[in-house]
């Protein structure tokens, strides 16, 4: 599977990303929250015996152990999408496990012994589930889960009771946010058993308008029928976006177009880049480019954007310490650079 | 002499222009709002008569009457600071002779019969007061004029009296504006009898952070002090207005640059300006013009966009009945075209 920073989308697919995650945990072992150090790396260990047991997952795959990482290292992969925050705040004594291509991480010492997911480009949760599905196979051969016939999985929060798969796919909804259908949609998500969360997850606004669309439900249904559902959710919430741009367009295109190439104009201009503004005025390139008006710059780059532009991937980049408003600087030449090609 | 526009001002000035209007009144006939539309019209063919009577006149001046255009064509001769608001609702029976340059307009039926004025580049009162008063010395040889031996020029106006000298200087103020020091700079020259005004005189605001200061008194002083004593103030603002700039830069340079940039990355982006926020935008490239940090464009095409982006002379170039949207469209086009060599 190819990374979703990296994968061909249509132009006016209003997904990003498709990311699937399971929560398991091995049968003899307390839950990570009561673990020391010690017992912690010992569950590291069993988890890379078993998974490493195979040729394929040796070449592919790599460790990472958060305590040898700095907090800069760390917080970059969170802003990659490839760990949690609370992997980090689990520093000591957890791990994770990464293929090459960076779309799957097996978390380690998480709020459960292991958070295996996968992040694809596009509407494809079927295809990364079977991914995942296979590494979680691979994983239960060797490891002793905690399952019970009746519930399912057992995880540290019975929120994941059940299939333990949470699925979530990102959608960038420019027009349902600016005509404020976005508050209707949350409260209707819930009411489905779903949920609708900012770019970095729980607790993170819809910077950008990007929001994750996932299930919150995980218990009593199987997983077809929690990948079909969510599906059919994202069709009708991609659908409800597409009408009220098309609303919007027909009602006041040169404001929209304003608005786009204003923001390409202040992205090529600005000497310091706040992070939250250019995700603002990133989005409204992506709706340009969605909307078949702005042509000379290609999705990628604008996903590839939405990581290099976060503090620590900054951070990482410079090597040293940078202050806010060094960052600022940094972001606004980054962005200068990576949009060159777009004429005015 | 050069129109303002014109005139090749050092990069470092934040002197835009000096005005001098004199306020004259013919004798034997009551002040213009007392005259019928015929009375009115006699007042300016007298007028003539006694301005024409020099082949210098005739060839370099000719006679605009304002009941022969339509409405826009008049507001634009405001918009170029030739005319007033007072002139143009005194149309029926009022004119205005202008020199080829446009530097010089001679209205007639304004307030008074006669206000002669001058704008020129820069600081230059005394100069385009000498100038102005050899064409009023020109048409005192004509015409009887209403003076008293004790008052002076008798006015319509009470506030005009004496010399009828009214001497303004058109100042680009953003530092000041920016720190707020506008405000007590209001007061303060009010106790020395002058007084700030906007962009285009009376009632309206320091758009573009540009405004006009004159002397209210024009009585109790001759001309020539009346000049000196404007020409100090003026040099005491310069003086408070490049302070207030350097202690800008000093405490924030990529701050200051930023907001430059940006406004040209959205004159030169946008789809649509507005007339006030573009004369906002292009205070800011002037500031980058004056500071040296712009280098690729000159103040006299700024001074120009002053002008031509404002809504009657738009309708003019364009010919048709222009909506404000269409305006704004035709506005960021204009901008676009104008501002094309500035590089980001």
């Amino acid at each position: 599977m190819k990374s979703w920073i990296e994968t061909e989308t249509k132009n006016d697919d209003v997904v990003l990303s498709s990311r699937i995650r399971l929560a398991r945990n091995l049968k003899n072992a307390p839950f990570p929250n009561k673990l020391n150090e010690d017992e912690g790396k010992d569950i590291v260990k069993t988890v890379e015996e078993a998974f490493y047991s195979s040729p394929y997952t040796e070449e592919k795959f790599k460790t990472i152990y958060l305590w040898q990482n700095d907090e800069v290292t760390n917080q970059a992969y969170f802003e990659r999408h490839l760990i949690s925050k609370k992997l980090i705040s689990n520093g000591k004594e957890s791990a994770f496990i990464l293929d090459n291509d960076e779309t799957i991480s097996i978390m380690v010492n998480e709020e459960d012994h292991l958070r295996l997911q996968t992040i694809t480009g596009g509407l494809n949760l079927k295809e990364a589930f079977d991914y995942i599905n296979k590494l979680d196979d691979l994983l239960e051969e060797k490891l002793d889960y905690a399952f019970d016939e009746k519930l399912g999985y057992l995880t540290s929060c019975p929120t994941n009771l059940g299939t333990g798969l949470r699925a979530s796919v990102m959608v960038h909804l420019p027009a349902l946010t600016v005509n404020n259908e976005i508050v209707g949609l949350l409260n209707a998500l819930t009411q489905v058993g779903m949920t609708i969360r900012g770019l970095y997850g729980e607790g993170s606004k819809g910077e950008g308008n990007l929001y994750q669309i996932s299930n919150q439900i995980t218990l009593g249904l199987n997983e077809e029928e929690i990948l079909t559902n969510l599906t059919g959710v994202i069709n009708q919430i991609i659908n409800r976006e597409n009408l009220a741009r098309g609303r919007m367009i027909s009602k006041s295109r040169y404001e929209i177009e304003d608005k786009i190439y204003r923001s390409i104009g202040i992205l090529k201009s600005a000497v310091m880049l706040r992070s939250k503004e250019t995700l603002n005025l990133l989005s409204n390139v992506r709706l340009g480019v969605e909307m078949g008006i702005i042509k000379d710059i290609d999705k990628n780059t604008l996903n590839k954007l939405l990581v290099d532009i976060q503090p620590a991937t900054l951070q990482k980049v410079s090597g040293d310490m940078l202050f806010d408003k060094q960052k600022n600087l940094n972001r606004a030449v980054l962005v200068k650079e990576r949009l060159k090609n777009i004429q005015l």
